[in-house]
């Protein structure tokens, strides 16, 4: 079966290869717990195969993302990485406004509108959504929620890109349903430390690694250690 | 007492040899837990007894999880397996369009109908709804969602089919009440592993296994070994 | 004092002889517990003495139970035994419809008005309620559920006859206040395994006995431990 | 400093002679703890010593009652015991009508009214509402209920009486506040048996015991072992 | 830096010599930990020093207080001792009305215009509102009572005088962060025993015992063993 | 990278060199916690550097906060260092009313309104609102909060400074995501005692120390203890 590389060392070999392209997933983790490095690492392996891809921020404003990502080694300045900046805070004009980097401020209703038009505009192998949490938290009930977030996969659906939607921990709504496989990000506090753990929780259509693996934060991204174990008592 | 067997290895050890046809059972468990799984395996155990089956899925699209069950040597293509796309996400036209395969995409009400309708038609021995959570998310509350759910139990019952309902282990409304069994697939996380786990936690008419038994999703599907622990110690 | 058995052995002598003839008792427990095993044991016992008993199923079709129950080798089909039928998902007209069985499909307020109407006509001994929770479930809030409680024990209260009314185990509202005792059937998970418990836990105008007794549900339906421990430890 | 018995076997002990007379006191426990053998064990006290009580039932009638106490060597017959019956199931006219025993069965609002009502044509020097949770159920809310709540104790601080409100456990609102003293009846599960302690957790006015003290329902009614401890280890 | 005794042995040192006087400190404590006893310590440690004081009383009487605190040897009839009877439950006329002692019976809106009214009219040096709890539990909503609670602590802070309000234990709303400091009262039961331990939370302006110290409430009033530990192990 | 220190002996070692500068940062803690400490030194850290700093505080009075503070040996009442009294309890004239210290007493919208006044004015390089929480709770819903606190972001981004945001533990909704940092400061009871620890839970662009780090308040302010552990064990 193909499959496409994360770009994230040694997941991979938890998930017998990769994703299976033309689908769309969960990574879900809480406040530092490395989702969007996750996503910049799964855009950049595209990238650097020569597919356009497409990075589409709720939280943090892409200007200060393209700062720490450089440190990181990943230029989000290249031509094939597209960006769509839907932070609610930026306000400004982008010092390096253009076709790559766009800005909403007013509605959630404009933002969705806009990622449709651009994903139509141009094909795209891999896309990132970053992070769902902040689209759930403007809408007033669960059910608007769903029938928003059904719409929202629907578009991504036509796309025939394999796409990687990070969420909040707690989020546990209908996305892991409709998702066709899910990664879980942890942080567990033990012995007055941050230990971080990986864990593939959902895979359709493919066998998968079931432990808990390590997973570090490095000066190159996130690095999974999946030979190890996280407990090892 | 007749009994039919589920098509899932060790389990009909546990049910004194099967399921009692002309009923249904509420199969429950997390995302990842293997629901779908079971539900065509349960299937194509009628299939290969020379059944017509029905399978209702209202999560995963019947074109992906085709892809998926070829590789545990399902083929849902052969014509005693009758499906029905209920899956939200799903927009576009399907490639094997037919008489097998449809698809629903505006309301649960029309959904609920067109299952109606397709089992008005043809006779059914199993039938498999999965899962039920997708039709829960969408009601708008808890009385609602009872009422219709009678309704759909008794359009069931009229069948004679011994039907099969997945369902997401948090719900743990009615359904556990008006259902002739419960079957529960957990996932427990244990020294950095997940651990599964099957019980069966109410079987009307029939003795049963009282014991949690370790289960794994192989390459040939889901396997119960019945004569083991999960728990050893 | 008088007291009249309950036809579950072992269970008569941790209630140091049986239930108070003429009053209300709660036996709660989880699906798959052993409530509707619980209900008909308590009315063949009747049925054995002479009795004439009335068994309300909410849950399981009458058509269904007799089946399950027949393996038990209780014949729900004699005289003395009368049914109600209104569990919400039956439809279709009984094979043996007549003066015992009847159904109700369309509302639970005629449910209620059906077995006033019932109990007015024949006098019995035994009358078991199976179970309370599917009443509970479709009235619209707390205090319309209570109102409508208290008007059904005050029906009951006038029949003279001993009422076992089975129930959820979440079910802790006015019941335990307004019935003369409670029973709990428990189902606790221990080392991969079900083990079964049943629990005195109220027993107005007599002593009885506080431990936690196993249980178990054999071929000849519930069956006490009354002096063996549930924790050997 | 004066103080009257309690009429309970080792708590007057706990308390350093007993209750301060013409205060409320609190007596709080689950279903099954004890509370209505501590009102009346609390009444006949008094009857004992030449006074008028009153006992106020709002769960159990006080027919049944009657024979319930009588095994355990209480006469509620004897002329110094009044009874209002205000149990909501209870609709049948009385075998003993009378002075002593009335019933209600319409509204609470009427009841409050037949309280003061009784309360105001003669005096007792000891009263008892067992249980006050009924009255807290059938309220909409807990604004409402505080306001009937605290006009309820108004009336019962003009009677000079020492009274004893009996309440569920979980009852913890404005009650432990407003009363004069709190002693909770407990009911712990260890060791697949049912311990009984007893607590005296508030105390104004005076030093109490601050152990939890085993206790048990024998023939007699309830006694504490007020120099033993609940838990020995 | 000048700071004021407490009135309670031990607690001094807890404080590094007392409060920062003309500041508003919260004491948190279940039913039955002493927050009367220790608002009456706090306000008489004050009439020694010649100092005008204010008691205003949500819960208990001042009636039954005076009694109860007489058995401590605090004499609350004493000119400095000033009341303000706002409890609930009291109808009645006091036997000893005048200038110290008033009641209010119909609402609280009522009760703290007159508590503004007092202190206008003269210089009190330490005021006591005991309990908060009373206030909150008749305002409807959380908005309502933090504006209440927000101008009542504008009037107090007009005083000049030092302020301690005792609260319930669970009260964890914007009482902490807008007083000065925060003092707990806890019951921990341990080994069948209650056990007292009281610890300062919050102290600013000051460093404090970090320690939950054991409190006793002895006939002499709180007194805390500062230099104990309430967990020995 | 640039980084500037935060004024926290400690702390900078744990941020790899301190915040980066330009972002806003969360922190965290109860009451007691040394939030107040925290912002007062991060901004006195800008003075020694000669920066105009701005702190804005929401719960203790500039007045009483200035005392306080001089015992730490900060000096509030140097020029370079601004002040808005926007605590809701403070109503009389300041004493040193100009154009360091205003007060607000009405609304928060005036609130907000006059911070965005005094921003626009002057340019301040380091920025404290203390705390958030006195915000949140006077906001009607969540929606409506999420709405207020984006747009109060926004107003921060434009400034150009390095603003800490301090807040309650509790709060743990859009604040978390929408910031570059989170710092704990937490309070742990053991043994009897109060332990102080923090942790970066979130750092934007840097690397940074996974260890929870005791801390202390101490007569200098809040010292990070970076080469220690809080838990030895």
């Amino acid at each position: 079966m193909e499959k496409i590389p994360t770009g994230i060392k040694g997941l991979d070999e938890m998930l017998g290869g990769g994703l299976i392209p033309g689908r769309t997933y969960l990574v879900k983790g809480g406040p530092g717990a490395g989702k969007t490095t996750f996503a910049i690492q799964f855009l950049m392996e595209g990238v650097r195969n020569g597919e356009n891809v497409l990075y589409v921020t709720l939280e943090e404003p892409l200007e200060t993302l393209k700062e720490d990502m450089a440190k990181l080694g990943f230029d989000l300045g290249i031509p094939k990485f597209h960006g769509i900046d839907a932070t609610p805070v930026t306000e400004r004009k982008h010092l390096f406004a253009g076709a790559f980097y766009e800005e909403f401020g007013e509605s959630f209703e404009r933002l969705t509108g806009a990622i449709q038009e651009k994903v139509e505009l141009e094909r795209y192998l891999r896309v990132a959504i970053d992070p769902l949490t902040m689209l759930k938290l403007t809408v007033k009930n669960e059910l608007e929620y769903r029938k928003t977030f059904i719409g929202f996969l629907k578009s991504l659906s036509k796309l025939g890109a394999t796409v990687v939607i990070t969420s909040d921990l707690r989020t546990s709504d209908i996305e892991e349903y409709l998702t066709s496989g899910v990664i879980e990000l942890r942080t567990i506090e033990a012995g007055g430390k941050i230990l971080r753990g990986i864990l593939v929780k959902k895979f359709r259509g493919s066998p998968f690694d079931e432990h808990i693996r390590p997973y570090r934060i490095t000066d190159r991204g996130i690095e999974v250690y999946h030979t190890e174990n996280l407990f090892i008592e």
